[in-house]
């Protein structure tokens, strides 16, 4: 796919990662949001949505990447341009049903005036790992049980929209993630007590099954890795080419400083 | 169901309570297992089961209630008597199986030795609550909602055997029960960032589908009702007639300090 490509820029290592890829990319700032992006080309408003739609089309733009997280800015209705008012029913359902179904609307817009919604990952494969040992010791059978275990508990919720991750320490499921995120729940299992702690266990993170990869992948970091040392686990098991590896160097010498296994499998 | 009642007294309030309302049962102890229980028959040891058999049949009787936990007693393989050696596979292979299993051996055990295991509840049915309000206001729309979702969040863990109690605050899954217990949950949920809080949410603790309630009831107290208040949350969801009610009056005594309604569900 070609075409003329926009950079829509949230927060995170994302926007940067691809505009220094991309240096053709229109990159587009928004108001309220706090980006790193290294050059803004255009500024918006979420309120004036229909003035970004126009600028992207007079700038010839086809193809739109969402580059990391806007989070829930803050909306101000009075100052809604006239292609917002026209959404406003469906603004309400959407944020009557959570964060996700905001961001599925946001890409059926696009999609309506016209534009191609694509993923950050399908722009810089090397952001997520092909399937293969990243670093340290293949997961012996004890880890390859708490494997399949945690694999089936986020298996058992996707169709609910909850959990990106969960741990199982020998047989015992410590954690299973909601809200707060991954890093909140591996300092939940680090603060376990001990006796409920077996041969050290593993992280599976992983999409949820039917996950819109375009507009939330989940990623891990060299924090993760160290997070998860500090929960005493043995390793960690990403989905390959699914999950975005922040600072992909720092996160393997975390893994190979810490002792950390850090495997990426295709199922 | 008549006959002569034993009481297998393990920690927790459940053996004192099942003591005194049951004057004639024969009260027995056990090696490393502390217990509140206010009279002693017999004193067993769990390396000698045979022996523990023998005196049961030998008073007379033919029913046993399994009265709060024992936790994990070290064993002594060297002291078995001769059943306990006779054991010894079944018992390996349950003990790689986690603990509900190792309990569900016990439970076999007594039931091929010809003894009915019966549960708390069924001897002490006011332990639980009937359908109803306990406390508080009855849920709005926004608590039901949550209420509909944390029960389905139990129900797909459920085949897993993980998950007895769950917290969705306005449609955000905010805390998954895993082994360190709802009031561990809870303080997490009350550790979470205020971004992530709607209207307060609720608690929902019910057995898991399928669970024996004979050795392994859910229970909640006065604390859980403090935590919930703690955690920010509007009201507690137990199942009708599955949950125990640890102290009772103080615990609904605490829901109505705290404002967090307390209601008990038939489904």
């Amino acid at each position: 796919m070609t075409g003329k490509l926009a950079i829509l820029a949230g927060r995170g290592a994302m926007p940067k990662a691809l505009a220094e890829a991309y240096p053709d990319a229109v990159c587009v700032s928004f108001d309220g949001v706090e980006t790193p992006v290294p050059r803004v080309d255009a500024h918006h408003r979420f309120e004036a949505f229909g003035a970004l739609l126009d600028d992207l089309k007079e700038r010839g733009v086809e193809r739109l990447v969402l580059a990391g997280g806007v989070g829930r800015p803050p909306l101000d209705p009075q100052s809604f341009d006239p292609f917002m008012q026209s959404l406003a029913p469906r603004l309400l359902a959407a944020l009557q049903g959570g964060d996700d179904a905001l961001v599925r609307l946001v890409v059926s817009i696009f999609e309506e005036a016209g534009f191609a919604v694509i993923g950050a990952h399908e722009l810089l494969p090397e952001l997520t790992a092909a399937p293969g040992l990243l670093a340290g010791d293949a997961p012996d059978a004890a880890a390859r049980a708490d494997i399949t275990r945690a694999k089936q508990i986020l298996t058992a919720l996707s169709p609910l929209d909850v959990g990106q991750a969960a741990v199982v320490d020998t047989g015992i499921a410590l954690g299973i993630e909601t809200q707060q995120g991954t890093d909140e729940m591996l300092r939940f299992v680090s603060e376990a007590s001990q006796t409920l702690r077996g041969k050290g266990g593993v992280l599976v993170k992983r999409p949820k099954i039917g996950q819109d990869l375009r507009v939330d992948m989940p990623a891990i970091g060299p924090e993760t890795v160290r997070a998860a040392a500090r929960a005493g686990l043995q390793g960690i098991v990403i989905a390959a080419n699914q999950v975005v590896l922040i600072d992909r160097a720092a996160l393997i010498a975390a893994a190979g400083e810490t002792g950390v296994f850090l495997l990426a499998e295709a199922e």
